[in-house]
């Protein structure tokens, strides 16, 4: 291995920012949630920060994103995207560039993987956390919310089968208001993305057809990136 | 300055994609072009690889992309976003993250930048380039072509007045296929980021109406990201 230059004293490391929902009751409405880790080590040890790590030198970038979520949060995402790389000079005591990463987690996925040091907060009403993560969780919800308009991303949020009331549910928890149900059902029928199944969700309500999302079509379409 | 950890060997460089656009004669048809730079030190000397260096440790990562393309090419773009963090451990001998840049130049600007050294190309004429810069290029042009669509990117091809026409023919060079010019030309006028002034350019052709972008839209809608 040749090394033509010395150290130059940057680090990189990756951070990822998981977006789920949660409903504190089967009546609540759903809101975005995030998890963030409890610094146990300076700087700013205590603090609360998005889960993240080292890279390896061994190890490429989206690899560490998946190991250290696994390490922090015992999550496994099914899909993570590059959302946007940062370093600034100031952003933290020594030089780190962080390449931070988003992903989607199912309600009942998250719920599952509670851990110590762990903790879920409504993305609208973090605490203040380590270094300039804020500001990256500001970024990630604005592209959730740009996102989620040209893109079938709601679908990771959602179960394999799910009514047109559950999806919108989802659109209301990213966008933050209510949609009409009426307009909304005409978009997304209009749209070809999802596909009707034979079978309904009964209950105390009228009956409600489930549909699933068409296969065909990418999750996010990532041009010639490595899928 | 505090070291909590050894050096990992890990490197940060930043790269630029600057698209411009050429036309051989004034009956040529424009092309996407991008400037290369012959690599003068191994690894890879003596191929064609897109202008950049390495981050300095108290330099931020857009300021390395403005101080590369001034020191390899002599361009300084009013416009630069990031593109993507590339960072698989083949993609050098040594380890190295390169955080991608893009940007826009007028035709005019990349004339008068010629260098020793630097080549312009037709983006899908491109010799084979050093390390992964071809697939560097795909994901931009990829961003590129997507782009168009939904923001006023096209400015950073154009001088502040241009005629319809000269604004259907950045969009044809960017997509690659020709557009219906009465189509455009309604598109245009709905879409609210263009003013017609009361000025016309005469010639050879019909008097055609300049027109100027709306100043009060954003060239490129960052989100919260500082501008």
């Amino acid at each position: 291995m040749t090394r033509s230059r010395p150290d130059h004293g940057i680090r990189v490391a990756v951070s990822t920012v998981i977006f789920s929902l949660r409903r504190e009751s089967d009546d609540d409405e759903a809101r975005v949630v995030l998890p963030v880790v409890r610094r146990t080590r300076d700087p700013q040890k205590g603090l609360w920060a998005l889960p993240g790590g080292w890279v390896d030198r061994a190890e490429n970038l989206e690899s560490t994103a998946s190991r250290t979520l696994a390490e922090t949060t015992g999550l496994a995402p099914s899909y993570l995207e590059q959302l946007y790389a940062f370093g600034d000079v100031g952003r933290s005591p020594t030089r780190v560039v962080s390449i931070v990463y988003w992903a989607l987690v199912r309600e009942d996925v998250s719920r599952a993987a509670e851990q110590h040091n762990v903790a879920w907060f409504n993305a609208t009403e973090l605490p203040g956390l380590a270094f300039d993560h804020t500001a990256i969780v500001d970024y990630a919800l604005w592209r959730l919310r740009n996102k989620v308009g040209y893109s079938r991303i709601a679908h990771g949020l959602l179960p394999d089968r799910f009514t047109l009331a559950d999806l919108r549910e989802v659109y209301e928890a990213i966008l933050g208001r209510r949609l009409d149900p009426a307009n909304f059902r005409r978009q997304v029928e209009n749209s070809g993305t999802l596909i009707p199944t034979d079978d309904f969700r009964t209950g105390s309500h009228r009956p409600a057809r489930l549909y699933r999302y068409n296969q065909d079509v990418e999750l996010a379409d990532r041009g010639p990136l490595p899928q």
